[in-house]
């Protein structure tokens, strides 16, 4: 029986591993698309969506069924309430992913700011490193870099600060850009978004090895 | 054993909606203060979301444990799952209130739109119907509710579009509004996404009765 939760839990770690992989992947590509107007990049994210969500559903069923018949306790029992949690942030990570792509298929043909599509790419790489970096952490269950990367969040978030004061100036300065300029802002605000929910999974590695729940970066989410 | 679970899981239950209610009264605070300029306001929600955010770890430490110590199966521990996913649903739903509330205290000064302002206040009048409505629903675990009321949310995201074009048109037509307007804007994407939240929530309840996760309003979130 314990042997069989152990191989169970160890597939259930690869599978959430594998999850986050795709997520990156989608929202790495979602910027990647935004910033080059490729719509055919922003179609595939929007269209890999639904492996993600299929994703999580697996995840979800699987950790219901190992606590329904293995009845786990202490640190297991956490483990697999930690996967269902971080599961569902990485879902809406892929979401915000797809906001991204669609603002792309909306954006084509809008007076554009290459200055400000650089900002966002740059926003893009701190975010894609944090989602790396936090499903490493995961895996090596590394309370201390949890919080490190929870820190990095407060970067993302002055990244969106500047995209919003320039899209601000660019918008009072020639209305021609307000359009794309609203746009430059919405995709800011999906990434960080995506950094929250970095965040929230930091937050669940921290609980894996205290087991308590800590607010990381207590001000973040309220950031704008 | 039996009886004190029954208990405690009638107990969780109280827990959960007494979150709701908090939450729900958030929401509704933070866009009455918004359309009424309402800084006092403003700032009592900023202040009341650490008790929201105590009650979501009250409600988790108390679902981990009766998982961990009475080992339901099925029905009951499906019931303390959904709980543990819909009250993080909740304290997210806390965190846009607060982001509503932050938008107020930033904004005072700027030049205003009264008609943008109704819209919001007709948006968040939806809003907060959907989530008491939610609550109820969860309450007598009525899964058709929860699915009419995650239909509802398309009259949230319509609402969204429409602040989204009118907030454009008066960027275009005067740059002092830029400002202001950027605030309508993000204070319309908060609204919309406490709406998403509630269709999350009403997943739940229909997993709840059918033991399925369906996701209803597929397109919902990636509205915009």
């Amino acid at each position: 029986m314990r042997e069989i939760f152990s191989e169970e839990l160890a597939d259930l770690h690869v599978r959430f591993s594998e999850m986050g992989m795709l997520v990156n992947e989608a929202v790495y590509n979602s910027v990647k698309a935004f910033v080059n107007h490729d719509r055919e990049l922003a179609l595939e994210v929007i269209q890999n969506d639904e492996a993600i969500n299929g994703r999580e559903v697996d995840i979800e069923k699987r950790s219901f069924e190992m606590i329904a018949l293995q009845q786990p306790v202490t640190s297991d029992l956490r483990m697999i309430v930690t996967i269902m949690k971080a599961s569902s942030d990485l879902e809406r990570m892929g979401d915000h992913a797809v906001s991204i792509a669609k603002s792309t298929i909306r954006v084509k043909g809008n007076t554009r700011v290459p200055e400000i599509e650089e900002d966002i790419a740059a926003m893009a790489d701190v975010v894609k490193q944090m989602v790396e970096d936090v499903l490493d952490a995961y895996v090596k269950k590394d309370a201390q870099r949890a919080r490190d990367i929870a820190q990095q969040d407060q970067q993302v978030n002055a990244a969106f600060k500047t995209i919003y004061d320039k899209c601000i100036n660019e918008m009072q300065r020639d209305p021609e850009t307000v359009v794309g300029s609203t746009d430059y802002m919405l995709v800011g605000t999906y990434l960080e978004r995506v950094g929250d929910y970095v965040t929230n999974i930091c937050e669940w590695i921290v609980y894996l090895k205290t087991n308590k729940l800590t607010e990381l970066n207590v001000n973040n989410q309220e950031t704008m």
